[in-house]
């Protein structure tokens, strides 16, 4: 039995016209025998984010949707909510803010049927926080200004669908860049993948692939022969950082997770090094 | 005879307290015995730059000021503004927008002039369009905002005094990642260089030290083995890039513009690879 395939996408997905981020969701949920639980819980309006979700995956198709309006850590904890994630072949995790989803799901009885599911396939899909939450750790601040005074970077736990990689999201669209290195710095086994919005990776099999418009960075510092963290007078992180690996990605072409390389879109051939 | 040596600052620089940056271009221009042009061509306030650059200066030590006010072409063709530039020990170029000092400047007896005393060992400074300005290409795009959608990249001449860089300032301070990552993942020959405000490089002998007070990244995509270029339908550029090596550096760490590589501080014993 192999997990289910993640779909992690980097916010601010297109819900109208092609909506082809979401439609590859609906597909690999099962199209029109999906049946769909959406979790809402990262938003302070839930209510508008489910209904939302529950429109455009309709237009897609899905006749069975299940809204997961969990407010409270005690909902997280209700075997109930659990039997209905029993039931479904997908969740969707809305976008807000990474840390309600820590704070109110992470290890209830929720996250781990969830993670159970999974684990005997269950979709998984999240844009946004619901994005950052999938790997083991993720960067709390749910909106931090880069082009402010750089700050030191705080992690967080998340779900743990994913390991030695940290997600981040609305990458190119916040400017993002100086953040995860900086957070990537600090441990420089952990892989960091920035997604643009209305962009997605498949992960499966420790392998993604990009879907969406824009662009997929992954910062990879393992190969990094130096590597020294300072403080400025005002407070602000400064890296000296070597060698580490850039590559960036757009539709259709893959990243090998664990040999850490690019590979190019799948029928066209590989060379080897 | 060796050329002079390059103060490339990244825009901002300290003018009061401290004022690290500017101090070390009085210190390499000679101190109390120095003899410094400050050209302000690049401002559209040409006049309050300048004034603001003789207090400074004048602050620091140095006694013998003169300001360049070339504002048309036809002063950079003048024979007497090139005598002055004869008896200057240094000059220093403001910031303001880098195609006016190319527009203005750019194959004048002025521009042949400064390269000239360069190659004998004048000191050159440059601080943000500046900046951009001492190598041979540049970024048109005086201030593109890359929060927003991407944009392709324009590339134009600089006064030439380095080649195979691009210089790019005020760079986290404005996230500019992106923009100088495109730049040079047309031509992978360049390394892009990215200069925080009140920091700075000083370039000699084909390596650069930092100065100042935060980072200098750098971006070197010549060992990449695949680059992939395309539009997507909004017509924002969207980059496939595979291993792109990025260092960044803070005050006193060194880099190799021959080897491509980071050096650590001086006194500091280098493992050599």
């Amino acid at each position: 039995m192999y997990p289910g395939d993640l779909l992690i996408i980097g916010g601010a997905e297109e819900k109208c016209h092609g909506a082809e981020v979401l439609s590859k969701f609906v597909e690999l949920a099962g199209g029109s025998e999906s049946i769909i639980g959406i979790l809402p819980t990262a938003s302070e309006i839930p209510d508008d984010v489910s209904s939302d979700y529950v429109k455009t995956f309709g237009k897609l198709g899905v006749k069975d949707l299940h809204v997961l309006n969990i407010k409270h850590r005690r909902e997280a904890e209700d075997p109930e909510v659990c039997r209905i994630v029993d039931s479904l072949t997908a969740v969707f995790i809305s976008g807000g803010d990474q840390s309600r989803l820590a704070d109110i799901i992470g290890n209830t009885k929720l996250h781990m049927k969830l993670a159970e599911r999974w684990k005997e396939g269950m979709v998984l899909a999240g844009t946004s926080a619901g994005a950052s939450i999938m790997a083991k750790h993720m960067i709390v601040a749910s909106d931090m200004k880069q082009n402010e005074d750089k700050l030191k970077i705080e992690l967080g736990r998340g779900f743990g669908f994913m390991d030695y990689v940290l997600i981040d999201q609305h990458f190119s669209q916040r400017a993002r860049f100086d953040r995860l290195l900086s957070a990537i710095a600090d441990n420089n086994e952990i892989i960091g993948i920035g997604i643009d919005e209305n962009t997605a990776i498949l992960v499966r099999n420790n392998e993604f692939e990009v879907y969406g418009e824009h662009q997929v960075l992954v910062m990879d510092g393992k190969s990094s022969d130096y590597i020294d963290i300072s403080t400025s007078k005002n407070g602000s992180e400064e890296l000296t950082i070597s060698g580490f690996r850039l590559h960036t990605l757009t539709a259709g072409y893959r990243f090998d997770l664990t040999g850490r390389k690019l590979l190019l879109k799948k029928g066209v051939s590989q060379n080897e090094d």
